[in-house]
């Protein structure tokens, strides 16, 4: 991510990316007491918008947190970022944090917040000549765990990504792609910015929202274009033994959309003969589920 | 903690408090990415220095992080901040975040660090006229859990704090002054930002490390006062319900130095005759202890 030239959105101003700063002593940067969303922009608009905002409040209550903006007024903020780097194609981070506050850890309930968005110019998977990713996934499952629930629920998105970025760094080893978290029990949650789907006799696997996981917006438009397919589809626990085992993998996130994934802890995904051949192309429900994603995007933002 | 006209030290040099900034992308405000030390000042010098160097070199390991400063280095840049302000008495927070690099959540291995100095005055405790705190700590055991090691080690002290503004928050409805955290197993952890101690059968008990517990630099230095004043001390794993019928109770960190707790989930500490009478004052181990503190701070800083 390269922020040469470009214009990023800083409490209000559009600034500079070299320029766009926030105070030392804002929370976000002390405590990383802030919530974010990742999204995506085909064609100048943002994907899933919506859903977007309903997590970002879900955030906000779970850190009991009224920045007091409107939908629309961050939107408008999204939008005039897009614009003003004539950006149709992009990666879009809108952050939003507790500000400066008097006092040390406890939040006071009067926030000034202090909203920024970030973008990048992103190539269009799927119909674009260009990839956001270089090709199929490996996956490791690490060592860190995932952090419960009890402790901090998966459904807020905030700054503290330090679980994620731990797990990543024992990627430093196998140099894998994205590491498979498992929580205290051993269930297998999610990557470190990613969900995690597989195939298993023919139905779509992924893990249930009772664990620790992000309900990531690609993850809720999978399911609902498997659903409309007729592709079954379970929420379930499961253990990286079944990862491991599964006929197809892939990961989803708003960046990748859906990511096939080659290898599991250094094994191929669905050599079940153990011909030596090492196969790299996408399984049948992978495929489909990527065409109809594709689709899903032409028809909301391009026709 | 007010900023007026105060003078913070950022990526090497001293700036007003209104202009310390860090970039957006810098890793510190994304992700939490950072380590740091809170720090106390007396007579214009850090009160241990090298304990709080080898916690942040620790912190450092953890996170895979190589920020390649020494700590004189590192020391200067504190002494500078201090001797700006003309701080004598000064609570001090030292930054040191992964700085801005390429990609997204993976770390790289090459780093320019941001490096961040805050202070403020501080009252010192024991000796002065003002005191850091109000008055002796109402406790309230809270139901956000410790995140637990294997998540992210508790010894690294890092940006990534929204675990203890979680259990904060939850102090809302009983206004107390700290929260009571315990681990996913239900054993008693430490507070958001103090770690605990309690007496019983004369001896000095506190939750050892080999839980989820940050190795307090107060905390050690008041467990070695103690075993050089002969008091027994025990490190070990507690229920909430031992530190509700504790006869002592305290906290330490090094803001607060040692603060008397009175009253842990709505029940006055030591109060076993049950006489309706309030006891605010601290019991004889905590004010043992709080005198050897002043006296050693005496020794160390001021003669």
């Amino acid at each position: 991510m390269s922020d040469q030239g470009l214009l990023y959105h800083v409490d209000g101003d559009l600034v500079p990316a070299s320029e766009a700063t926030v105070n030392v002593r804002d929370r976000g940067f002390l405590y990383g007491d802030a919530a974010f969303e990742t999204m995506r922009a085909y064609g100048g608009k943002v994907f899933e918008w919506n859903a977007h905002m309903d997590r970002l409040r879900e955030t906000c209550e779970v850190l009991d947190f009224d920045h007091g903006l409107s939908d629309a007024e961050l939107r408008e903020r999204v939008d005039d970022t897009l614009a003003a780097n004539e950006l149709a194609e992009a990666y879009v981070r809108l952050s939003i944090t507790r500000g400066v506050q008097p006092g040390k850890l406890t939040p006071d309930t009067e926030v000034d917040p202090t909203v920024v968005v970030i973008v990048s110019q992103l190539p269009r998977g799927g119909r674009g000549d260009e990839s956001v990713w270089d090709g199929p996934a490996t996956l490791q499952t690490v060592k860190t765990k995932r952090v419960p629930d009890e402790s901090i629920p998966s459904q807020a998105k905030t700054h503290n990504y330090l679980n994620g970025i731990l797990a990543r760094l024992e990627l430093r080893v196998s140099d894998a792609d994205e590491a498979v978290m498992v929580d205290v029990d051993g269930h297998v949650t999610e990557g470190a910015t990613s969900n995690l789907f597989f195939v298993r006799d023919n139905a779509l696997r992924t893990p249930s929202l009772d664990g620790p996981v992000l309900p990531g917006i690609t993850r809720r438009v999978v399911l609902e274009l498997a659903a409309e397919e007729g592709i079954p589809v379970e929420e379930g626990q499961y253990t990286p033994e079944e990862i491991r085992n599964a006929d197809e993998v892939f990961l989803t996130n708003s960046t990748w959309e859906i990511r096939p994934v080659e290898t599991v802890d250094g094994l191929s995904v669905g050599d079940d003969e153990d011909d030596g051949s090492t196969e790299t192309a996408a399984g049948p429900v992978t495929t489909l589920l990527s065409r109809l994603f594709d689709a899903r995007v032409e028809s909301t933002h391009y026709e």
